[in-house]
């Protein structure tokens, strides 16, 4: 158990990351930092994974421009946007990058299936990442990673982090929670994601028709992420459920171009936005 | 549907709220402001839900920041902190309350069941709340209701505007996200709630056995809200599933006394607070 800010060097800042160290981890002893480490972090930079938002650089946090401000070394995932960062986009719309060491890195857009190897390219990427920041946290260089969203969804920042532990290497890490899409989507479209003792389901919506079923008969709210490919497969389904009338798709949550659309059969044949959450919810209203 | 920002006056601003007129709602102009209203809407406030995170003021938006900056009229919910107002005390951590009408409202701490007409003290606090928030809305004053976390997730403020709603009294609401306890608990614990092609489950803890067993079974991660009062049922649930080393529980987070508790067996028997969020990871590593 960890307890109390300020108390362990620490605290907020883990020692590697929690998830993938639980197995060795003693408890009770989980938020001290090994004696061993202590010099070694003191040189060390901090690895910051912070979560910008879902797009309207205003809907990041204070805390998301201070650690920008703070930190000299960006290093931004670039896939989206012709190569641009939508990241780095966010950002800098915020927080001015004069004077930064922009390290721009591409990670290819290919699915990852949890429980099997990652296609090779997708696992080079997140090597060459771990390379890079490595070598910047070696120099006693602060590296802040900024992702969509909030990092704790589909983000890359856990990868880096998992193939920087990989490497043995101890580092510091601090990840800062972002508004999420989801969250963002529920506020645009105006529908609650939970009320009550109400139970929400989040899915990629490329799983297969029997899971859906099943994931929807179990729950109250579902939240489909990476729609734009299935968009006639997934109204089909909802259409066969009589949940159809019950969907808001939301494009480009809280940008410019932000498009809702609350029917959404009209959404099916369109050239819908990567960046489009579906929100089904089965009771309207109390 | 809704496009773009700026096209229709109630962009962003719904008209009412979606998920309840989703059944009169008529495709396509859903986005139009009605003619008879324009008029009234140009005199009336705008009513808005803003989310203030989990708990650090910093951990607000910079959007949230400046709509409470802007408003005069601070509806504030109290329930929690002896009386006291948890999303007030977040809110003026930046932003100054000097100037302003604090408007503080009571809600009960009671179970709403979706589905069932809610406890009479209940929902004469909502209606409450309606009728002070429409007086100043008439008076023109626009007026910000700052809730903890993300609205999105299990917040009083969709119930406010359902009041307000049946009330059939038309008015300007928008919906600012925040960062949700769920999403800081993920990144106060360096536990990913979605990586790949993962299902995520949130709950409340009082679900009974059965449904939780069902819903384990069909996701990858589950997030318990509500757990404080059950800890022990819940603890021993995960122990006949070979999951309570799964488990991080992660309480208060984001303020000064977070303590995450690693292993969850430990926080059996122990006082528990209100806000404590516990995730359960079943794939540890890929």
């Amino acid at each position: 158990m960890r307890q109390g800010k300020g108390e362990s060097p620490c605290n907020k800042t883990t020692e590697g990351i929690a998830w993938l160290s639980f197995e060795g981890r003693e408890t009770g002893t989980s938020g001290q930092t090994p004696d061993n480490l202590t010099g070694r972090w003191g040189m060390q930079g901090t690895f910051y994974i912070v979560g910008v938002g879902p797009g309207d650089p205003q809907l990041m946090t204070l805390k998301a421009a201070k650690i920008l401000e703070n930190c000299n070394v960006w290093f931004v995932p670039s896939a989206f946007e012709n190569g641009g960062s939508m990241a780095l986009k966010i950002a800098s719309g915020v927080v001015s990058r004069e004077g930064k060491t922009i390290l721009s890195h591409r990670f290819p857009m290919k699915q990852v299936h949890r429980g099997e190897l990652p296609d090779p390219e997708i696992k080079n990427a997140w090597q060459e990442a771990a390379k890079i920041i490595m070598s910047s946290l070696a120099d006693g260089e602060d590296v802040v990673f900024p992702t969509l969203g909030d990092p704790a969804i589909y983000s890359t920042g856990f990868y880096v982090c998992e193939t920087l532990q990989e490497y043995g290497s101890p580092f510091k890490v601090e990840i800062i929670p972002g508004v999420s899409a989801i969250g963002a989507s529920s506020a645009a479209a105006a529908v609650p994601l939970c009320l009550g003792d109400e139970r929400l389901v989040v899915i990629p919506a490329t799983f297969e028709d029997e899971r859906i079923r099943e994931l929807l008969e179990l729950s109250d709210v579902i939240v489909f992420m990476k729609v734009h490919k299935v968009m006639e497969r997934l109204v089909g389904l909802l259409e066969d459920l009589g949940l159809a009338d019950n969907a808001v798709l939301v494009e480009r949550c809280s940008l410019d171009d932000e498009r809702i659309w609350t029917d959404v059969r009209q959404a099916v044949g369109q050239d819908i936005h990567y960046f489009s959450t579906m929100v089904v919810r089965k009771n309207r209203c109390a």
